[in-house]
């Protein structure tokens, strides 16, 4: 999407030379990093300055890729592949991305595969950006829906955290309708939760919608429920970390909160799912989805931004950091759910409505 | 209640000399300051050096006080009402307080108002800290209860932003119960919600606690719906703000959110409502009750805290905090509420269980 008023994706090559945005220095410096060996895509991973599991696993394959031009030897191969693995502990994309390399060129003499594997990473970014595009003009659908009895008048988008572009490689899930409506010239207008305790809504949901021009405010976690009851929101679109088969979605702490609130309100509440986030195995979100609690000292207790004079600081409201507790995600259970927004369709957040759109998987 | 294992109330006297705690500096030191002018009192209520309606009053009682100590005329009284009653917009308990003062004392010749006034004072601080005693006992009789099924496992409270001691003269509201139970000996824990954009959860009712001894940990506003879900809250004490005759509760923003989430789990929600803060001619929260709407910029766009250093610095994650909505607080409607813990007992959250308890309100 836009950034400084021309496109740009989360991660890209020119002539082989791989580069990313290191996501750590947004909102406030826009850094482009280059990709040119393994111990660069493993630190990009491991140091969180990429994220979000379609922008990991693209940048794992660009890492097969620059790993496979630097010594393509089997050795080299199969230690790229276990060093990537190793760089996150739970990124499913990972895992995935760095097989695909793997069986595809382990067959292939050596000098052809750094080849072979740029034009798979290129290939998976497009896909991967196609994906995206396809959620938001089914998204769009809706916003389409919304206009109609809203006139001219602008209509309210509700996101929490961030399920934008800078979390693909393009598009984003939660944000690609909005910017799908807005390109095609809708008055929209977005809600953006802080997200604390990282502040992902803040700081590259913001972020992403300043840089695009689309119109946002940024309001604390507490108050989506009383804009809802003041019919000040339409509609909420949040991303998913994993869909159960039956329709269960595990997101962002909070997403359960905004889920209850919407439905308390009447207003719709969509999740924007593409399928490689559904685990087919999985039937009871709450139960069976394991949940992430991350330093609460690091990022409850603390808070990293910019000082007056631009100058990055951390600061704290508290009597003693260390007494917090951060789990990471929630579940938010498929009754509050309206849909599940896919690359194929909008399906009933439902093991019935999944199949519909994915019935392979029956 | 305790600090640094002293005795300490929000404001008090020594042969008449008042002081107060300078809130704006908690949790990071405690600043104690006090009041010897009118000016002093205008000051400390206009600024937010105290905060809450109990501890306003308190102070504007302790105002009318110093200042006829400093001028006893006709003149000095109505300047002083005035002046108080100017201090902030909407301090239902300023205009009650300035008022008691200026009916106990107008008639009565100049030398003897001081006295009379610090008496007052003084008797009203102890008069609320007893109300707010009343309902810490009836609160601590529904944590009884759930000791009972609990054994001597923890049990887990959770509260949103601060309705403790320092926002009334002592005990507080929604602390009461806890400081009833904790000082009894009882197995209690208290999850403190941040409550961005202020964080009075953070700093004021973290530092409450840790002052007193209490269990306590910070988490931020997006958790307590995944802790419910997990059992892992037991029942949940707010403050309200505003109560209506029917039992809605306006309350600090996200409460609502709670409530939502508290009733999905079947975790009872109960709000601690002094009299004093119910509107007989009020019926509907929702449509009634007035929402102030703060600086965004200064609140939600920069976060004010200590850095590592000690240093008091603010800082933003955002792009823009000017793109920023803050709204101070929200409405909780009556289903939600489990019940209405007033000095006088507890209270279906409906008009006929108010009046059950005032009945003179019929």
């Amino acid at each position: 999407m836009r950034v400084n008023g021309h496109g740009m994706r989360t991660i890209w090559d020119t002539d082989g030379v791989v580069e990313i945005i290191d996501q750590r220095f947004l909102p406030h410096e826009l850094k482009i990093i280059p990709l040119e060996t393994l111990e660069d895509a493993r630190a990009a991973i491991a140091d969180m300055k990429v994220r979000g599991a379609p922008c990991i696993g693209a940048t794992a394959m660009y890492g097969m890729a620059v790993a496979m031009r630097n010594d393509p030897s089997d050795a080299s191969l199969a230690q790229a592949q276990e060093t990537l693995n190793g760089s996150r502990p739970t990124a499913v994309n990972l895992e995935w991305a760095t097989r695909e390399c793997v069986e595809a060129v382990s067959d292939i003499s050596a000098s052809k595969r750094a080849d072979i594997l740029f034009k798979m990473a290129r290939k998976n970014c497009d896909d991967d950006a196609d994906m995206c595009s396809n959620i938001g003009d089914y998204g769009k659908t809706l916003l389409d829906e919304i206009a109609k009895y809203k006139g001219g008048d602008v209509i309210n988008i509700l996101t929490h955290c961030n399920a934008g572009w800078v979390a693909t490689v393009d598009w984003g899930t939660a944000i690609s309708p909005i910017y799908k409506a807005f390109n095609a010239g809708m008055n929209v207008h977005v809600w953006v939760d802080e997200t604390r305790p990282r502040s992902q809504g803040a700081r590259l949901t913001a972020w992403e919608l300043e840089q695009h021009g689309v119109p946002y405010t940024v309001i604390t976690d507490n108050s989506g429920g009383h804009l809802m009851q003041h019919g000040l929101v339409d509609i909420c679109f949040v991303g998913t970390d994993r869909t159960t088969a039956t329709g269960d979605v595990c997101n962002k702490i909070g997403t359960y909160l905004k889920a209850l609130a919407a439905f308390d309100n009447d207003v719709p509440f969509y999740v924007c799912a593409p399928s490689n986030s559904i685990d087919w195995d999985m039937q009871d979100g709450l139960k069976e989805i394991p949940i992430e609690v991350r330093s609460g000292e690091q990022e409850v207790g603390w808070i990293t931004g910019r000082d007056e004079d631009g100058i990055i600081r951390r600061v704290t409201t508290m009597p003693d950091p260390k007494k917090t507790r951060n789990d990471a995600f929630d579940v938010t259970p498929r009754k509050y759910i309206t849909g599940l927004i896919t690359e194929r369709g909008i399906a009933n957040a439902s093991r019935a409505g999944l199949l519909q759109l994915f019935p392979e998987k029956a």
